[in-house]
């Protein structure tokens, strides 16, 4: 019985090796990464049954995303596509120290996805799911994916689970002005809101410190949990007016892209094996801290490797 | 001074290493590949002053098609478009040995030079350049490419330069009714015909052996030279009345990718150092050789090789 | 509903680059591969839900295993043993062109599954599946593994289920006559049998041709159906008193290892899709002379490009 | 004349590159690991005559193992086994930055040096060589292990060379009870020990500061040198009653395993080349410092480098 | 129009992967490096027309040169040697952490540039180009590199240009005293010179801090501009009397070499594009830093990226 | 005791990947290589006590020779030259299918080897040892190295060992001409002669078949043996008035160079293990064939394979 269900873009990911610039490498890593299938690979490695919905070019690119998916354990619900008339989203990320920065190409335009309907999507997997989880991005892709996304909303809503939403707004997909209001159309639908802190700020013009930015969101859309993430300065939830504070677990990073997702599996993980929001906070920082150490979008970890950065400890055992 | 111009799309080439497939694979080679740019390559390293015109987002991706084509000594005309609102081609090649053989997906719709026009190339450098160069992919991409062509295939004329022409027929783009409309439409700017035997058949609906082939399409639409290239089989030249045949040069294919252009290259390079059609024909099949020994799509290649191929010999020197 | 169910060892195969020797090789190609996985695989990307029990360390490598076979559709029921005291089979693959040859080294004593026992196993899913696959290799591996080969073929038997078997002798393993006896012990529980012809001659102690071989195990031990394979010289089925001939495909090889268990796959995968024997005979080779042009145990290749070799075909579209 | 002798077990190390998992990585890097002949690999570096006596299989796999030693110049004193029946030790790492930690799995059970004997290694050399090593690893392999281990003792004391031991108490192969046990049976054919600080307390159950438990040590089991190393916080030596500290100098850690064994083989090596006790401590510093910015087990570094080190210095010279 | 003219030796630069040492590897990255080269490059690419003088070896290895720069949009102006009787230059680059620190084999004795005289180059480019640019490095390859460098800026000279230098002193080709007494012969046709403060103090045998230093020079020799280079500690300028500061930027340097050529290629760059001293000191410091974060001798940059990171900025935009 | 001396010049070997060229390649290979090292690895491989003589730059470059020699056994007396003053000879290969073709490009002048003088060479071991051999390249090197040669020659004459010499005339490095006067000056100190047919037509002016100038050469310059080599044509062999012939083994070429060397290596180590002229031939004939399959200069193969080749045989066991 699978308990989480995702819905998003997974893109083909392309970069140069370390060191390297786009410009002028001659190789390219492939991975797969999305939002969404982030998000449903790290909940399904920490032991959630997890899905991940989507439109693909039926195509070895296509193939290959689940492929790689279905290696951690995920269930792919996927309405295949043209691959004559369609595309894979892509997505080029060069990795650079400062002052260089790490930098992101992306050439997503035209995805498959970009044309999918509710109709397409093997939506009877609700009677039974626990969860429902999509991100800011999804709706910014197309008119067919902004109202996809409000479809599974309110079909995940009837079918009684709970709705969790990560922001993540992208400036290089819509204006600050055309995400608060795709957003504030979809918040009657989310239980749960994950809202970074500079989105929370850009695009939805809330003012002063995370607490207030919380108690603000939760009080306007009566979400019965926000939390709320500021990077570096940790986390905070608000659930049932309580707040809980959750710092960042140091890491050595390898490759940042993938840690917010990180975050929300470990979560969203978490809670469907019934943890308390204290605990899933714990969760959520530990797969972040650990992503990070990976290359890659996703959070390759175990459930084990989260208890211990929860626990402390560390030192090779040999 | 430059002495050949060439027009058409360069894409970003991903291949998977040998033996590997595209769904399976985590690296991608990449390169630049392009029929028109794979000619002025293949003429620049020959000892020919060769440019190539297109249109590329302003982006480190189109920078880099500048970057390899420009390693090669060609020079570039290039229109810079805004990288937000355009893309690169690209086109995925896995390579296979029989029976599952080499297939490729393109992925090059919307590529910026579905947008060019002729105002936006430097067309200037006609006045003083001998020779001009496309293929049928350019008009196949869009409007714009066609009218394009047209409008370069006419300005070359009028400035005197002589104007060549490779079918290159690709399915994946348009239909071969579509495909001969337009081409005979342009056939009329034409002077030096390149015709792949099968393009021939299927879509211009030549009937008989390759000669036959070219003497029907010389006679029809007045071209001062036919090639007709029947692969393994060789080649043969139709200039003036006289026929001219070439067998091709033996070789180890390490990539098949590029050997047309490579003949291309190797046949207007020589004319443009000179050589009689004859000679032409030799140091054509004699670069198509020696190409398919070096993966990628360029001909990378020195005028001693290509000699020392037409001149027999070959063992280790040392 | 899993459709097939295979049972066997699968074990990391490392193998140095192309032209490199183990002893002096400073990198190792990391790959799953065992006689029965590798069926599944072919099965799974044939379209057939395909299902692989066995028994792994659980350990980053034992999971390496699942995640690979996941990858490719394959459903997997594992017994997870403690990694502590148990481990993974691994074996060393060093492909060498002539006179030098392809070698093997196997350092799988010990591995988990030499511990497995039915009862670890999933079996209730026989109560619907269709078909059951194993070879003579999982017999061999101790004595545990042979009482489960056993226990598995008579309760798919019981469960009404086709059960298959592949010789595949292994002489590392055990001698001739142990092979012998085994095998001849577990016939009374197989309706198809796969046989080398050369394993039928060594192991089996048959005489005469390969339709001669065919037509005395048939009639000796009462199987439906008999697979005789002779290497290049192609296959023959007999099937109730009919017998079914099969040339090879040519292919040029990349990666010899998997190709018998690839012509199971494609036998299986059509006999399950509908196919009679003589198109499982034809898919049976076809995925065989595709998986040949494939680094790796896997067949990876799909139903379209199986159709494409056995209708004939080829050359790249574009 | 060789100088040194050690005697244990070296494995193939396999590791996938940086930033990936074991679980994911298609590639691993091989390379010769062994506490022992780690050592031996340093001292012969920095100009000892270096020899290490174990037992391999007789197959591709050991000879590598034997083929690396040799490299740097180690004289290898093997007793092949029959590599049907035995196994080469192998062992999987994988490095990973904080919080995910560096991990080994071991795969060495039944590893072909288990069964060694006194009889199958040339001990003649014991005659003129000067200093024996080996280490706590050795003695839990197995019961031959531990036998050889002492009987090797046992003769090189008879010799008259000066034999040290490095506590090495690993985890994964026994209890710090058996260890214990084993250690103080052998600790009357010992003259210099080199005690990790974590083992010291762990196993042999001492108190105090690394000072006192050297002190206790030396006078419980007449040590003529015990050698305590602390981590970051450097290493003493007592002899004969005065104290040597040492700090460590400090390197940017490419790959810290083997560190330890490059600490001991710079301080056999100096002592061996005439330093004193200071010296040898100042040389066992620089060259696990030198270590751990080159990858693998090995201490790939030259005797100059080491002066360099001691003498503070650095900067590029060109 | 060329606008930078520079003139040196570029060799081929070998370094083994991150951690390897250049006594184990079988990995070469092969890549084109040189001082002049490395400036041309670096102003090329911030938008500057700029050439490069020099002398190679007609084969395989000199055109690799040439390639690589004309890459990055460089001119080359090469007179082509013998390949049977010269070589290309080449250099072995060990990157190493501390306390091993990055090391540097030369192997460029009796390079092709060794034998260059001044009616070789193409000096004619003089008349209407803008600034001319050398080292210290490129008079200490030879009698006829010292002849060369002497005849071309005294026509630089001739022709209105603007000349510059960077002391660049190697310790591997002459003594500080043989050094000396070259610069101070060229310091008479020298505009602007590039000091590092090391070179100063050793060479040049300058006392007192940087301004001191500079004060003291352009008193002396009658530069029109002095840079003086402190490393981490910033650099500083005078012209006309006029001293600018300029801190280092922060970078995570992946590949230190090439960092002082970023700096006058930055410096250059902005000059040429009607910079003030104190704007091309920031372009300076900007394209060091980014040069840091990119392997390779070159700096592989935008003048946008160095505009970003005088203005500060960063952070991924997505 | 060393059966086996050998002395002469050993390069870095850097090649491009497979199907790259030197020009574009961004990745070299480093292997050792040299005609009498790659004897020596051959011969020591095959069971044989092997030395090599040699004089090497004391840098990391020179010990890298020295390395891998050493790691297939290898006993290596190296004189250590200044690394500020000599340097490593290397030599640059692009493997290229036909009609393209292999090529070399040699970096040698002024290796430190051209200043050897016998006086540096360990040569007291010739008092016990069986066999020394050298080729053709080594007097081609410099007046030293001819000088060192015939020292030598004459020391392993007196010592009582059976001298060999490989013509291997290198057109790169002398004239036939001068090659002929040298080679004829050494003759009288040879007393087994491998002679390529094409060099004893070339260098030497033989006419004739093999047959008829291996009489010839043994009866002008008395010859014990003389071996002709033909390349796929076979080899032959004059011994005491007896001919004896040897067809080659057919074999799947990776990189052919060595071949040569590894046929010699062959013969040398069955005549020291005991075998006859004609054995010697077959294990020549088989080591040849093996070479082939494995890339870099070297034979890394074993006795027991080479039995195999001479058995026939063949096939995975497995």
């Amino acid at each position: 019985m699978t308990a989480l269900v995702t819905f998003g873009e997974t893109m083909l990911r392309l970069s140069p090796p370390h060191g390297e610039r786009l410009e002028t490498t001659r190789e390219l890593e492939a991975r797969a990464g999305g939002a969404e299938s982030n998000v449903a690979v790290g909940a399904a490695r920490l032991g959630v049954d997890a899905a991940w919905f989507s439109k693909l070019p039926d195509s070895p690119l296509g193939r290959r995303i689940v492929s790689e998916l279905r290696s951690h354990g995920v269930r792919t619900g996927v309405s295949w596509a043209d691959p004559e008339t369609t595309r894979l989203g892509t997505y080029y990320l060069e990795h650079g120290g400062e002052p260089r920065g790490t930098s992101v190409i992306y050439d997503r335009a035209d995805a498959a996805i970009t044309t999918v309907t509710p109709a397409e999507l093997p939506t009877g997997v609700f009677e039974t799911a626990e969860r429902f989880h999509t991100t800011g991005i999804t709706p910014a892709l197309s008119e067919s994916t902004a109202e996809t996304t409000r479809a599974l909303l309110r079909a995940a809503g009837e079918a009684g689970m709970s709705r969790s939403f990560d922001l993540n707004y992208r400036s290089k997909l819509w204006s600050p002005e055309a995400a608060r209001e795709a957003y504030e159309e979809l918040f009657g639908e989310i239980d749960l809101l994950f809202a970074p802190y500079r989105d929370a700020r850009t695009v939805l013009d809330r003012e002063g410190k995370a607490i207030e930015v919380a108690h603000g969101l939760a009080a306007e859309f009566d979400f019965e949990t926000v939390v709320v993430t500021r990077g570096e300065k940790g986390a905070i939830a608000l659930r049932e007016g309580e707040v809980h504070r959750q710092p960042v677990f140091e890491a050595e990073t390898v490759d940042a892209i993938g840690t917010g997702d990180a975050f929300v599996a470990g979560f969203l993980a978490k809670r469907l094996r019934g943890g308390d929001v204290a605990d899933a906070l714990e969760w959520a920082a530990a797969t972040a801290a650990l992503k990070r150490t990976v290359g890659g979008d996703l959070a390759v970890v175990t459930p084990e490797e989260v208890e211990a950065v929860v626990d402390g400890g560390g030192g090779i055992d040999r």
